[in-house]
């Protein structure tokens, strides 16, 4: 058995994007402008942010007339009652409440705080509030289309968020979209070293490719909201994030 | 800024590992082999597992008297009252409990399933359960002296579980001892890219460099269990894995 080699690139000179852009083209236009190429089983780990400013789903807040719902969170979690309104809509069920923190079910599956919605590395930031893609799976799977249409090159696409988690102190990456890579590889019923069966063996593949990513794409100013993985094995069939999701019924935490 | 660029690198050769042996030498020898040499910050992410067999941690199951919490437990969850007697010995609280799952809090402070105590990939497996390490914070301090003593290279050192989670499908890497890495990156008050300051930004570097070896470790028969990381920039001071556990007064899903 061989062993494997996998590296991560931080993509540089992706222009801020605005709504509209074509983002698989920046992307493809920065790739070549730093000297290298794409290419097939390739996996750009792209941060949702800017997925979502292409999309246009930049909110200005003055739009936005707060629920007494949202106006009794506000009130309870210190946040702005019109952001809160938006995490509301965003949401399907709200999960945890407490001064600054307002966990919910976002309507795409996942738990996290804000329904990803997020003021930081945006335009306005202080009039303005920027939604998740409205299907990030459906995002990753255009992405990968316009890529290879462009480069000729099929590459896995996840697009990216972080999360924090019960348990643990600090945020991870997360794949909230994703196309042409293993999501969840299960690995039940394989054999270990000694020749029994491995019986609970199930990786979040597609997460784990977000947090490796979330090594160097940096947060703030020094941001790089794209990373390419290069050499990924190939591990399993090709999922989507949304596999990802827990079901309610399976999940002791809810 | 200039661009980043991570290798990920599946150390082959890693033998089999017995009680006693000096794993330190047993990384350096199967590095050297494969015709590559230690850097200082190279990071080498090692399972827990070895560790684990290195330090003895192996014990006979009819060794194991279950008490009655034990045997009570085991019929709760349908597991070996033996293995639940450990998990208990090994944990300071029971989180939740259900057919087939027992999550504790470990001793060292994290949320997990069995506290970390698994049959799979050791010798005996039938007969036989393996426990993490007395002190990982620490094994991992000594491995990096040890690799220092032996190399000259001052290198980084996480020590990796795979740990379900709350509302998400599949394993993640997590970090359960660290030395010479950062672990806990906390970003707040950094500016974002149009002067914002950034709110809430703490990222669990610890638990994302564990996920990144786990995209290529593999499980059962074909792992690896020692992935070197090179090329991780300076982000933040050094920390321990401890760091990562958060504390209860700050955990809303207990």
């Amino acid at each position: 058995m061989s062993d494997r080699r996998v590296t991560l690139w931080s993509v540089p000179g992706i222009p801020l994007i605005q709504a509209g852009d074509d983002l698989a083209e920046l992307i493809v236009d920065a790739v070549q402008r730093a000297g290298e190429h794409l290419h097939t089983n390739d996996v750009l780990v792209i941060s949702s942010k800017i997925v979502s400013k292409s999309e246009g789903r930049m909110v200005d807040l003055q739009t936005v007339a707060p629920s007494e719902e949202a106006q009794a969170l506000a009130e309870k979690t210190g946040k702005d009652p019109r952001i809160v309104e938006l995490v509301l809509r965003e949401s399907s069920s709200v999960s945890r409440v407490a001064p600054n923190v307002l966990v919910t079910t976002h309507r795409l599956g996942f738990t996290s705080a804000n329904s990803g919605i997020d003021q930081s590395n945006i335009e306005h930031g202080d009039t303005h509030a920027l939604l998740l893609p409205v299907d990030p799976d459906r995002s990753a799977a255009a992405l990968r289309d316009r890529i290879e249409s462009l480069t000729g090159a099929l590459c896995g696409v996840v697009i990216s968020d972080s999360h924090g988690r019960p348990f643990r102190v600090g945020n991870i990456g997360v794949a909230i979209g994703a196309a042409g890579v293993t999501t969840v590889l299960d690995l039940r019923g394989s054999e270990d070293l000694y020749g029994r069966t491995l019986r609970v063996t199930v990786s979040g593949y597609g997460d784990l490719l977000a947090s490796a990513a979330h090594l160097i794409c940096g947060e703030g100013a020094d941001g790089f909201p794209v990373v390419l993985v290069r050499g990924i094995p190939s591990v399993g069939p090709y999922g989507t994030a949304a596999d990802l999701n827990r079901q309610p019924q399976h999940d002791l935490y809810r």
